[in-house]
C-alpha cells in the first residue's frame, strides 16, 4: 500500500488535496481572526502539514516531509494565497469544506499508517501515528491561535473515522503482505477506506452523532 | 538502575501504577470540563505517556514508548475508561489523588533520568529529560484543554521535587558505575528517590511552601 | 559558515549573547504575569533555547543542545536569575530589549539556517529550520503561558526579517560552497545578514510597517 501511494499517481494526486484543501481549511480559520497574510500562510503550511511533522518526528524520518518536500510546502502556501484572496467564495462553501475536510482526514489517515507500516512499525503505532498525520495539523493550529482544538470541541465524529481508518489500513496492510489479497486488491481497498472515513464523518455531523460523555449518575 | 528498572518487577508494576494514576489524573480533568469519553482517553494517555515520548524524541529513542509498547498504552487507556465509569467516587479521593500524583511525579523522574543515562547522556541531560517525563504529560494536556500548566499555576513545589528526584538519580547512578556502591544498594536508594519526592511534594502543599517570585523592590 | 560559528570566538559570544538577551525578555514575561521563580527560569531557557530544539529534534541532532550545552543551558538560567533580580530596570530598557530581540532573530536565523546546511539539509530546509529557530522559543513560551503567540499577535515585521536572513545565508553558504567567495567573504556577509535583519525588524516598528491583511472586498 505504501508503495501504491508513493507510485500512483492518482493516490499523489489524492495526497496533495489533501494538504491543500487542509491549507484552505486552515487558512480560514487564521482569516476569521483578522490576522495578517503571513499568519494565513504559517496556519495553512501548519494544517497541511504540521501531522506529518509529528509522524516522522515519531518514525525517525528524518527531516520531516513538511519541511523539506517542496511539492508539499508548496501546495499549502498556494492553499494559503488562495484562501488569502478569495475566502468570502471559500467561506461559503460550508458544506463543500466539510467534505474536504472530511476527505483529508481518510486521506492522512490512510497515508499516515502506511508511512508507518514502511517503516517496519508495529500496528498499534501505525494506528497512532495514522491518526496523528489526520488530526495533528489542525491541532497543533489551533494550540497556536489559542483556542481548544477542534478535535476536543466537536462533539460529532472526527477523530473516530480516523482511528476507524488506520485499523482497517493495518488489517488490509497485513492481508497484502501475507499474500491473503493482491497488490491491486489493497490498492482499492485503502480507495475504499478513505471513502468510509468521509462517510463516517459526514454522518455523523448530518445525523447529529455524538460521542458520549462520562457517565453521569443520579446524586443520591 | 535503569537495568534494575527494566528487570525489576517490583519497579516494572511501580510504572504502570505512574502511568495508571497518572491517567486517571489526566482523564479527570477532561471530565471536569464536561468533555466527551474519547477526550478522556486522549488525555488519560497524553497525561501518562506524553512526557516519555518528549523524553523519547530526545533521546532518539525511536518509536517512542507512548505510541509503541502496548503495556504502558493500554495501562493508560484502562486509566481513561476506569475514570469515566468511576469518577464521582475518583474525584472524592483529593488526598489519595495528590499523594497517587506525587508518586507519579517520583517514579518517571527517576525513570526518565534512568532511561536518559542507559543512552549514555550526560548528567544535566538527563536532569532535563527525567524531569520532562515527570512533568511533561501533564503540561502537553493543559495546552491541549487550553489552559495554564499546572507546573506554572501550582505556586506549591511541583517540578522541585522532580528537579531534585533526577539530580539523585544521577548521582546514585555515577556511585554504582564507579563501583562505590553495589546494584542492590543502588536499588534501595532509588526506590528512596521516589519516597523523597513523595514527601517534599506532600510537605509543600500541607504546610504551603510556596516557590517564590520575583523579588520586590520598594518603589522610591 | 556552520564551521565559523563553530570557531570564530566572535561568533560563538554573539550566539551567547542571543540565548542571553532571549532569556532575559522570556524571563520577564513571566514576571509581568506574577509567576514564581521557577517558572521565570523555564520560561528563560524555553525562549533562548526552544528553537534550536526544534531545529535539532528536525535535523536528527540528538540529544538537543538545549537539554545538553552546557554553556548554553547557564547562559539561559544566568538571565532568567538575572531578570528575577533586576527586572525593574530590566523592564525600563524598551529600545533595548527591541534591539536585543531583534538582535537574537538575526542571529538565531544565520545560526539555525547554517546548522541545518551543515546537516546537507536543502536549502528550502535550511529556511524552515532558521526561522524555527529564531521564532520558535519564543512561541512554545507564549504557547505555555497560554497567550496568543507574538509571530501572530505582532503586526510587525516579526517573522519576515527572520525568513529574509535564513534565504541570504542559505545564498552566501551556496556562494562559498561553489568557491565564488572566499571563507572570509562569508563570514562578513553573515555579519551583515544579522545586521540586515535587526534593521529590518527595527524599521518595521519605527515605521510601524505591517504585514498586511487577507483581501477586503466590497460586499455588494
Amino acid at each position: 500500500m505504501g508503495i501504491a501511494l508513493q507510485t500512483s499517481p492518482f493516490f499523489q494526486v489524492l495526497e496533495y488535496l489533501a494538504i491543500f484543501f487542509c491549507g484552505l481549511s486552515g487558512g480560514l480559520a487564521a482569516i476569521r481572526k483578522n490576522y495578517d497574510v503571513l499568519t494565513i500562510m504559517i496556519t495553512a503550511w501548519l494544517t497541511g502539514l504540521g501531522g506529518g511533522i509529528i509522524r516522522d518526528l515519531m518514525l525517525g524520518a528524518i527531516p520531516p516531509a513538511g519541511v523539506s518536500d517542496i511539492g508539499s510546502i508548496f501546495t499549502s502556501f498556494a492553499a494559503g494565497i488562495l484562501v488569502a484572496l478569495l475566502h468570502p467564495e471559500v467561506d461559503k462553501l460550508k458544506w463543500t469544506m466539510l467534505i474536504i475536510d472530511a476527505l483529508s482526514i481518510g486521506l492522512f489517515a490512510v497515508n499516515g499508517a502506511s508511512k508507518a507500516l514502511m517503516y517496519n512499525m508495529s500496528g498499534i503505532t501505525a494506528v497512532f501515528l495514522g491518526t496523528f498525520t489526520a488530526i495533528g495539523g489542525g491541532t497543533i493550529r489551533d494550540m497556536l491561535l489559542n483556542d481548544v482544538p477542534q478535535i476536543i470541541r466537536d462533539r460529532h465524529w472526527y477523530i473516530v473515522p480516523a482511528i476507524i481508518g488506520t485499523i482497517f489500513t493495518v488489517f488490509v496492510w497485513r492481508l497484502e503482505q501475507y499474500k491473503a489479497i493482491s497488490f491491486q486488491t489493497e490498492f482499492v481497498l485503502d480507495a475504499g477506506i478513505v471513502v468510509l472515513v468521509v462517510l463516517l464523518r459526514l454522518a455523523s455531523v448530518q445525523f447529529d452523532i455524538e460521542v458520549p460523555g462520562a457517565l453521569q449518575r443520579n446524586k443520591t
